[in-house]
């Protein structure tokens, strides 16, 4: 999508550590009507799949997931993080490794809000290992639902997180695909 | 609101410790169809007041902050939750201490994001004592930004944390005003 990578050309900033900060627009400040054309896309991929919940992970992905659900008029629901898993007879729970902070937590979703005949939409702002998707639809599956598929608005493709899930046959559809990152060279895309 | 009352009604749930669970429509679960009639009351409220941002917390602020954000088209701001600030020159922060959790931290937003011209409505899904609210006015007033008011879906009228501010001048302006929750007679609303 044109839109979002020139977006991050104009506006992202590498740190170290394999780092793209994307503050200005997605995380901490968000730019509501580039995530509305983001949702519009992924509303096209997936209109004709039925679609009857929307699954992110807080923070960020909260935002991308709340403009999507106006599109597809179906609830929104998003896994919270968590030092461990609690209540495990009430919640699905996943163990998830962050590639930015290199943490390992819990994230968890109500048993009550996913049922087996949902057909999920699973929304995030990042793709790098896969480690959080991959929590996300071991959550969705737990509860006997269905993964329709993902929309992720950025994927490190070198890092082959989407790749590895779409080799399984998981259907990863990211609007902007990042072959390199370098402080110096900038971003490039596929 | 009426139509916010009766959700609450419906689907809250009262816990020990003067909690009111709303995650099946505000936390955890979503209801964006409802989260968007909120959005266009507080339109009418503030449309005329130039508002330039929309400040919110994350996590559950999010959503609220993102559907406003359609209405106003502005961008939305969400100020992180942290253990300490540990970037006081780049960051502006604020001490709260959390209703619910009893617990006490920083939030922080960059100082990029806010601007002395700006007019900022802060956005959030509960009032109890304030002391989020007074925290984010605080980062606002930091920057040399204006506080235009503030939208709150669920105000604990009881608590007076709304009450104080409004007596300092501001315009605080909630959906669903409770005056009393208690796990046997339910909610009653002002």
């Amino acid at each position: 999508m044109r839109l979002l990578e020139e977006r991050i050309a104009k506006d992202g900033r590498i740190l170290p550590g394999d780092v793209l900060k994307l503050d200005s627009f997605l995380n901490y400040q968000i730019d509501v009507d580039l995530l509305m054309e983001c949702a519009a896309e992924w509303y096209t991929m997936f209109k004709n799949e039925g679609i009857t919940k929307i699954l992110t992970i807080e923070a960020s992905g909260i935002a991308l997931a709340c403009v999507c659900a106006q599109y597809f008029k179906v609830p929104v629901i998003y896994a919270k993080k968590s030092g461990f898993c609690n209540l495990p007879t009430d919640m699905l729970c996943s163990k998830i490794i962050s590639y930015t902070h290199g943490r390992t937590y819990d994230i968890m979703v109500p048993k009550k809000f996913l049922e087996p005949n949902d057909k999920v939409l699973i929304v995030d702002d990042f793709i790098s290992n896969g480690s959080t998707m991959k929590g996300l639809i071991s959550i969705v599956e737990k509860s006997g639902a269905t993964v329709v598929g993902a929309g992720v608005a950025v994927e490190k493709t070198y890092l082959k997180g989407a790749d590895e899930l779409r080799d399984k046959g998981y259907r990863i559809e990211s609007l902007a695909r990042i072959k390199s990152l370098d402080p110096l060279r900038g971003v490039e895309f596929t």
